[in-house]
Order: C-alpha cells, then sequence, then structure tokens
C-alpha cells in the first residue's frame, strides 16, 4: 500500500522552483470551487489586471496559460508561426534552442543568430541577420536565459525588430518580477512567462500576452493554428471577459488561487521595490562569493541579479557539493546545464526566496561544504563580506 | 489594492471539478521541491505505479501530462496522427467533437460516426464505417461523454478496432475511477483522463497511457511531431524512470503531490469499492428524483454513475434554479450543453463528492427549490426514496 507523500521542507536556491509564501501554498489549498462559478470568474478578472500591471502592458490578451512555462512558448509560437514563416531566433543556451525546435515543428524557417553560453545575445549579429534577410515575420530571444543567468538587452532588440518590421517573440520566464520587464514601452508582441520563478508560485502556469499586432497575425493566418489546447482564438473565449465566458478547458482552480496570492503579494511590495530587494541580495551574494574567491561566469553588466550562474573552484567535485547542500541544509543549488555542466552552479534568488537569510544560508553552508573537501576557497569571510552590503 | 480570494465553500455536483478531498488539499499545499529532487522522483515512481493500477495497465508509457485533459486529448492526437491518417471519430456528445477538431487540425481524414447526444456510440454504424474505409490508422471514442452523461461499450469498440488493424484513442476524462476502465483488457492504445473528475483533485493534470503498438507508432512517424510540450518521446525521457530523468519541462510539482494523495486514497478504499460505491448513490439519488417525477436523458444501461443527465420539469426556468442552488445552498450542478440546453441538468456524482450526503443535500435543496417555483413536481417523497436505497 502506497503511504502519503511529505515532502522534505527544502530551501530553493536553484534555477527554479524558487521558495513558495506560506501564503501562497495557503491559498492554493482553499476549496476548490467551479471553472464557471461567478466568484471564480471574478477571481480571473483581478487576476488578468495583476498580470497587465505586471507586464506593464494593456494588452487584452494577457492571461495565464494553464500549463508550464514551455507550454507558454509553444502557445506564442504555435499560434503565430505558419509553415515558410522565416524567424530569427537568438541562441545563447537551452531556452534558446527550444525555441528553435519550436519553430522546426510549426514548418518556419530558422535563422539562428548564436551567441556563446554566458554572454547576452549580440545586437550586432541580430542586425546582420535582418540585413541578410528579407521578410522575417518574428525575432525570437530569451530575456533571462534561465540556463547561463545572463539578461539580454529586450528594448534594444525589439528596436531592431521595429524597425525591420517583425514580430518579437520574448522568453521572459526567469526575468518577470525580478526585473524590469516593460511589454508596451519595448513593444513586445508576444511574451511568456512562468509562475515558478520570480513570482514564487508552484511550478504549473504560463501568464502570456499578445499584442494587438500579435492578435491581427494570429487572426490572418491561412493555415488553422495546429493545436486546439493553445489557440488563443479559443483561450480568450474563456478568459476574454465581456461578460460571457465560453467553456474552452477546465481552469486549474487551485493553481490560479496561489497565482493570484502571489500577484496580490507582489502588488503589496511594489514592482519596483520588488526589483530592489532582488538587486540587493545579489550583491550581498556576490560580495560573499567573491571574498571566498568564487566568480561568476557572466560580465557583471549582462547578469541576471535572481540567477547567478558562479564557477565552480578548480578540483571541486560539482555533484558532490550539490548532495551535500540538499543532505545536510536542504538546500537547492543548480548545476549548470550542455557545456557548463561541472563548470558552474546556478544559484537563483527568485521572488520570495531573495531574503536576506536565504543568502547568509547559502554563503554559510557552501563555504563549510568547500572547505570540508578542502577546495581552494577563502574561509571566514564571506558572512562579513555580505553583511557589510546589507548595512548599507 | 486586491485583496487575497477566499473562495465560498460549495459543493460541487456538476459535470467537474467534483469536491476535493481535505487530505488532497492538504497534500496540495506542502513545501514546493525541486522537481528534480530525488524525493520528488521517488513520488513520481509511486505516481506512475498508481496511475498503472488504475488505468489496470502495464503500459511503461503511463504518466501524468501536466496540462488538463483537452491537453492529454491533444497529447494522443498529435503523437499518433500524421497528416493523411485516416481515423473514425465517434461523435455523440461535445467531447467526440473536439476530437474531431484534433484529428483536422493535426492533418488527418475525419469520418465521423454520429450519434444523437444522449444515446452511446452505435456499434453498428462504426462495424459500417470500417467496411466502408479502408486503412483505418485509429478508432476515437469517448467512454464516459461528460457532455450527455453516457457510457458507450468500450470493450466492444476496441474489439472493432483491433479487428480492423486500427489503434484505439479512447477518452476516458469522466470514467477513470468511476466506472471500470480495463487498457490492458480491452486493448486500449492510447488513454487520457482527467483530475478532476472521479479522482477528485483540483483541475490541471491529464493521466494518460500509451500501448506498446501506440509507442512504436509514434516511433514510426515519418513527421516531427508538431509540439515539443506533448511529444512523448520528450516527455519520457523525464517520466520514463530507468535512474536518469532528463529536463524536460518543469513539472507541476504540487498539482502531482494532489494528485499522488488522491490516488493513495483510491488504493486505500480499492477500485471496486469505488465502483461500487458511485453505483450506490447513483441508484439513490435516481430513486429521490423519480419519486419526485424528475426522468433521465439516458437509456439505463448507458447512464453513467457519476453524471447524471436529467430532464428539465416543464416550464422550470434552468438558469434560475441553478443560481438558487448556488446562491441559497452553495451547490453546484451543471447546465445542459449545445441542443440540450435548458432541457437537462448534469449532477455529478464524482470521485469523493459521491458520498451518501450530497444526495440527500442535492434531493432536498432540488425539492425545495422547485416547488419554491410552483414546478409540477411531487413534494415531501425523494428523500424517503433515497433513504431505501442507502437502506439496503
Amino acid at each position: 500500500m502506497t503511504t502519503s507523500f511529505h515532502p522534505p521542507v527544502r530551501t530553493l536556491m536553484g534555477p527554479g522552483p524558487s521558495d513558495v509564501s506560506p501564503r501562497v501554498l495557503a491559498a492554493m489549498a482553499r476549496p476548490t470551487i467551479g471553472h464557471l462559478d461567478p466568484e471564480f470568474i471574478r477571481m480571473m478578472d483581478e487576476v488578468k489586471e495583476m498580470l497587465k500591471n505586471l507586464f506593464k502592458t494593456k494588452n487584452e490578451l494577457t492571461m495565464p496559460i494553464s500549463a508550464p512555462g514551455s507550454a507558454g512558448m509553444e502557445a506564442c509560437f504555435v499560434n503565430l508561426i505558419e509553415p515558410g514563416d522565416k524567424v530569427i531566433v537568438c541562441q545563447n543556451g537551452v531556452f534558446g534552442g527550444r525555441m528553435k525546435e519550436n519553430v522546426v515543428r510549426f514548418g518556419g524557417e530558422c535563422i539562428l543568430v548564436e551567441d556563446e553560453w554566458g554572454t547576452a545575445v549580440s545586437i550586432e549579429k541580430v542586425k546582420a541577420a535582418f540585413a541578410a534577410n528579407a521578410d522575417v515575420k518574428a525575432l525570437a530571444f530569451v530575456h533571462a536565459e534561465t540556463s547561463t543567468g545572463v539578461c539580454s538587452d529586450a528594448k534594444v532588440l525589439c528596436e531592431l525588430a521595429q524597425a525591420n518590421g517583425a514580430l518579437t517573440i520574448v522568453d521572459a520566464v526567469t526575468s518577470l518580477g525580478g526585473v524590469n520587464v516593460d511589454v508596451d514601452g519595448w513593444g513586445i508582441d508576444a511574451i511568456y512567462s512562468g509562475t515558478q520563478k520570480c513570482l514564487s508560485c508552484p511550478p504549473g502556469i504560463s501568464p502570456v500576452s499578445f499584442s494587438a499586432k500579435a492578435v491581427e497575425a494570429v487572426q490572418n493566418r491561412t493555415t488553422p493554428v495546429p493545436s486546439w489546447f493553445l489557440d488563443t482564438n479559443l483561450v480568450m473565449g474563456y478568459w476574454g471577459g465581456g461578460g460571457k465566458r465560453a467553456y474552452h478547458h477546465t481552469a486549474p482552480v487551485n493553481s490560479l488561487y496561489a497565482l493570484h496570492e502571489a500577484l496580490v503579494m507582489l502588488e503589496e511590495e511594489g514592482l519596483d521595490n520588488a526589483y530592489t530587494r532582488h538587486q540587493k541580495h545579489h550583491l550581498a551574494l556576490r560580495a560573499g562569493l567573491e571574498a571566498m574567491g568564487i566568480g561568476f561566469l557572466v560580465d557583471e553588466d549582462s547578469r541576471l541579479p535572481q540567477l547567478n550562474s558562479v564557477l565552480i573552484p578548480e578540483g571541486v567535485d560539482d555533484a558532490a557539493v550539490r548532495t551535500a547542500l540538499l543532505q545536510n541544509y536542504n538546500l537547492e543549488i543548480g548545476a549548470g546545464l550542455g557545456a557548463l555542466a561541472g563548470k558552474v552552479w546556478r544559484i537563483g534568488l527568485m521572488g520570495t526566496a531573495s531574503t536576506q537569510r536565504n543568502v547568509m544560508l547559502c554563503l554559510d553552508a557552501l563555504e563549510n561544504t568547500l572547505a570540508g573537501m578542502d577546495a581552494p576557497i577563502k574561509v571566514g569571510v564571506a558572512a562579513q563580506a555580505a553583511a557589510a552590503v546589507f548595512a548599507k
């Protein structure tokens, strides 16, 4: 007979999911009501309004997709890309590669702009790609690469796309709520995110937003959207508002309670305060790590405060350290992916996990663990270096 | 400033979501852990094993899709159907129509077998469709039509498909956990369900199972699966087991805690006991309704015990009754869909909502509400009629 599952209480400082606030967990456990209940529909309207504020957009098509971030990505590509469409895809990590996969599967022609993992998308290379290719339908890039901790210049990339008459498709899974995302200000046409990063919800939902230009592009398709579940024309019948709600699928009621509560918490704090908090704790973590002698993969000007890719000290066994942190401190940090496996750790300070307590825990646990393995680090200095940042 | 959402406490006796047990809600609120955490992976293995028992299958590809039932449906069609494939789709309600939409969107040729809403799929018509069409790749049908409360004969339909060398794609969203579903015994090749019906979880997850023959069909495709999120080849890298788990998407950790707990509860009760309980409460509800003078849409031999489509008495205002039930009793029952709108109510007795208490509540609330509207029903007899069934 299988028994109930009682998870260990971890501190989640990997690339996501991040720690979820007890307020959000409590919201998730409230009694399920019907997905067409008038009270639920009122809550949906609030979720939509709060998402618009978070994305900084007036886009009517702003809503949570009932599935994780990778389905949010697919919602953007499956609706906007038709067979033969040319798409410039910027790849500087895992998720740019996934965008390419999406383009290919929906019959698009992918023009790949590659940058080294750990560096931002090169504006010059994107310029060159536009110069070399006429009739590009869309430029797709990852704002915050979860696999490397790099932030690319979304504003300038969007300007480039607009100057060339192309739509923009932007991955904001790790950026939303942690650093500025300005959909209307930058002119983003399709954007998707996830709940399990800087929104500090359990994973499973993907907020998306489509501009009027993107909606028009979907409506002007000459082929049907090759997905029923993700067809925005249908999904909007349910999320669209204006009184009548058409049944599309059964919304994940309790997961949306959680998202609602997380958005309320973010509203209470204020977006700018949340960005400042992420930045401050990043600087404290960085001061502590650098005092220990641990450096960063990413150049200072494109580092994400919420996801720190740090270089594993010479001779240290990556997996042994992560296992020790998990077993001895219930602390999860992330491994490197692809060519960065064994070379970097990814330390997240996302959403409600971006706290002084977590910075101190991580520095202490890492110092003790590495010192116990005779790793080449300086001991006894990290906590003080971080404390100096907190004191500012 | 938006405030936290506190849903009303409803009794959910519509077509789903159904009432969720406090045990399942509590499980859902346990602390989030990483989707690659060894403890989470252990839990995933238990979920897979319990799903295999529930589906009565040894299929290795048995897992929960990280999205609602309509994504489970799409997972079956997007993986199995290639452009030009002939598919016989049986339509006797809303969800057969959605299957047709899926076939068309993935470029298949749909051979439609239509039956009146409220009747089971006609075996004779399916036979005729096979006789009239060579090289049919798959037969798709809905085991338990949520829109009408009809159960079709899955066993015989699967035999027909096998005799004609076709795969079977079966919708078990409303049947799984409420009536017998025997994947290996009947030879089902692809099946999907939902968590929010007889499993009594919050909505958002779709258990699926693919036979070895279905897996082979996916592997023998000549075109790539036009979905990255739902490509079983990729999803199985994460859910497949055998030690190493490849990252695909971030699993909806807390929703899977809920599913795990619901499956543990079902295991504790025993599947046969759960079926018997659904049948008994159906008979009690029916006795009470018939005593009042309210009849059923569906013939006795194809009625689903967990979803009762009952005829709205002459002259009664459908919406006014449902609104009164919700406002005065916090009781949700379902409206009719399509041509049945205004003609039937759909009363669910699904999963943990299939209780004596709910049967009595529903009969009392309906009797009081209808009597208050001078509807042509007999009063004062329903509770006793139901009690007689409980006493058996």
